[in-house]
C-alpha cells in the first residue's frame, strides 16, 4: 500500500519523534498513523477498537514503518505509558454517531466528554508539556446563523453527540489555558477518503453516498438535495494536524478546518455517481426525524487556521474523490 | 419562619398542582420550594444531600405546607415516581463550585452533565410532557466579549464546571426540540439570599462576602476591586422560575436573569460591612491562580426574559442585603 499523499504536507519534524494518534484504528486517526510512520515517526496508536466507532487493525496493514498498538479506551489508565513518552499527542479518538448519541446519551457523553476529561488529566499527571491537537466538529455550531461560520460563531449543538464533542473540546481549551499546556482543537467539516467507516448511514452522508454508488445503490437526497456542505479530504486533515502539532500559537486555540469549494449534496451525489459509473440519485421528502436535527446549509471560514496555521485546503474534491473510490474499490469487502 | 417574599410574585397557578424540586434543599430549591408550599403546591423535593453543595433539610423547617423529600440523586430511579406525577420540574439540582470542578473534574461532569441527560431520559419515559425549568448559569459565557451579554454571546467556560453546566442546559434544549419536551433553561447570574451556603470560598464571591462581614472578619478583594457583577436577590429568581414554567413561549429556550444595576465588587463589599456594622474589608493582589481564571467585569442583558416571559428584577440590592442579613443572623450557626 503506498501512502504517498495527495498534497505537500511538512512531516520531516516528526521524524525520530514519539507520536501518540488516539482513535489510531479508525478513519482519520490510521491516515494521520500512517503518514506519521512513513515520516519516520515513532507511532503508538491509542485505540478502543470499537467496530461501530471505524476502527480496524487492517488499516494499519503495510504502512511505511511500524506502528505500535495499545488497545485501551483514553480513560484507561494503560494509556500513561505511552503518553509519559510522547512529544506529541493527536488525540482523535471519538464516536462520531449523531443518532447513536440520541439512542444511548449516557454512552455518548461518555465515550467523548468524560473519557476525554479523563485523558487529559492523565496527560497532566504525566506529561504536561507535550503538543496535543484534538480534533472536534463542526456539529458543535449547530444551525449555522451565518455563512461562512467562523470560530466566533455561538455553539449550539443539535444533538448529544455535539454537546459531548462540545465538552471534549473545551476540556482540552481550558486545561490549556489554565495548566498552560499545549493543546489545540480542529473543528472538521465533512471530511472524506480511504478507511472511513462505510457502514451505516448514521456517520455522516459522505461515508453513505459512497457506500450506495460503491454497491450500486440509489443515494437518498432528502428534498431537493440543495442543502450546501464544504468536503476536505483527509489528506488535508492531516496537514493540519501537523501544522497545529507544530505551531507554537495554537495552543488553547480552536481552528475551524473548512473549504471555501461547497458543494450541494446533490451536486456531491452526481459527481460520485458519475466518476463510479454506478449507483443513482433518488429524492424523497424530508422524514421528520431527520429534519428537525438537519442544519441547513454550512460552509466554514478557516481563515484563523490560515493566519495562524498557515494551512489552506488544497486537494480538489474530485482527486479526493478519485483517490477514494480507488482504495475501496481495492477493499471494499472491509468495508460493505 | 414567615415566607413571604420582597416581590409580587405570580403563584396561584400552582395551588393544587404538584412540583418536583431538585436540588429542593440547596440554596434556590428550598426557597423555591418553600414559595411553592405557601402557595399550596404539592412540593416533592429531590435532593441527593451532599452537603457541599448547600442542602440542608433545616432549610425546609417551618415551611407554610408539607413538603415531601426524596433522598436520592437525579440519575438515580428513585426520581422516576415522583416525576411521574409532576406537573411541573424544578431542575435546579447541581455541583456549584468552580475550584472543586479542577480539583475533581469527572465528579463535576457526573454530578452535572451526566446526572441531567440521566434526569431527561427518565422525563422522557415517565412523563414527557411535563413543564421543566432548569438552573444554569452565566458562567457559560466565560470572560464577556462585550457587556450587557446577550443569549447570542459565544460561550467559552473557563473551567470544567463551566463546561458540565452547559452540556446540562444543552441537553435540556435540544430534548426540547427533538422530542418536544416544554423545558426552558435559565441562564442565573449572581444570586444571594437566605439558605446559601455560606461555607467555603469555592461558590462564588456573595456567600464569602457575607460569611466575613457577619463574622467580622476581613473581606478579601482581589486588585482594586473594581470588578462588576450585577446581583439578584433569590426571590427575583423565585419569579423568573414560576414564569418559566407557565409560558407556553419558554420550552426550548434560554434566558439571562441578569440585573441591570451592578456594581463593584468593592461597593458590595462596603455595602455589606455598612450593612452588619462587622467585617471590614482589604485589597490584595491578584493570585495568579485566581487572575487565570477571572472573567472581568459582567453584566447580563434579560431583554429576552422581560419580552418572552415578562420578567424583570425588582428588588433592589440594598433591600435584599437586609433581608439576607436578617436572616443569617437568625441562623448563623447552621452556615459557618
Amino acid at each position: 500500500m503506498m501512502d504517498a499523499l495527495l498534497r505537500d504536507v511538512e512531516l520531516s519534524p516528526f521524524t525520530g519523534a514519539s507520536c501518540v494518534v488516539t482513535g489510531g484504528l479508525g478513519f482519520i486517526g490510521s491516515n494521520m498513523s500512517r503518514a506519521l510512520a512513513a515520516a519516520g515517526a515513532a507511532v503508538t496508536v491509542v485505540d478502543a477498537g470499537v467496530p461501530q466507532h471505524g476502527g480496524d487493525p487492517r488499516h494499519l496493514v503495510d504502512a511505511a514503518g511500524p506502528i505500535d498498538v495499545v488497545t485501551a479506551d483514553i480513560a484507561d489508565d494503560a494509556v500513561a505509558r505511552p503518553v509519559a513518552g510522547a512529544d506529541f499527542v493527536f488525540n482523535i479518538a471519538g464516536q462520531v454517531s449523531h443518532l447513536a448519541s440520541m439512542e444511548d446519551p449516557l454512552r455518548d457523553l461518555d465515550l467523548n466528554a468524560r473519557a476525554n476529561l479523563a485523558f487529559l488529566e492523565t496527560i497532566r499527571r504525566v506529561n504536561p508539556g507535550v503538543a496535543i491537537v484534538h480534533t472536534s466538529t463542526r456539529q458543535v455550531y449547530g444551525r449555522p446563523r451565518y455563512l461562512p461560520v467562523d470560530e466566533a460563531h455561538p455553539t449550539e449543538p443539535v444533538d448529544v453527540n455535539g454537546i459531548s464533542k462540545l465538552a471534549a473540546e473545551q476540556a482540552h481549551l481550558i486545561y490549556a489555558r489554565t495548566y498552560g499546556m499545549r493543546a489545540s482543537v480542529l473543528r472538521l467539516t465533512n471530511v472524506f477518503g480511504p478507511r472511513q467507516r462505510l457502514r451505516g448511514d448514521d456517520s455522516g452522508f459522505l461515508p453513505s453516498f459512497i457506500r450506495r454508488a460503491l454497491l450500486d445503490e440509489p443515494i437518498t437526497l432528502y428534498g431537493d438535495g440543495s442543502q450546501s456542505r464544504d468536503c476536505l479530504y483527509v489528506d488535508d486533515v492531516i496537514a493540519a494536524l501537523a501544522a497545529a502539532a507544530l505551531c507554537p500559537d495554537a495552543p488553547g486555540e480552536v481552528f475551524n478546518l473548512g473549504n471555501p469549494d461547497d458543494l450541494s449534496l446533490a451536486e456531491i451525489a452526481r459527481r460520485l455517481v458519475s466518476r463510479c459509473g454506478t449507483g443513482s440519485v433518488v429524492t424523497v421528502p424530508w422524514p421528520p426525524e431527520r429534519a428537525r436535527i438537519d442544519i441547513g446549509n454550512y460552509r466554514g471560514d478557516a481563515s484563523k487556521a490560515k493566519a495562524v496555521l498557515g494551512w489552506v485546503p488544497e486537494v480538489t474534491f474530485d482527486d479526493g474523490l478519485a483517490a477514494t473510490i480507488a482504495y475501496y474499490r481495492q477493499h471494499l469487502a472491509w468495508y460493505v
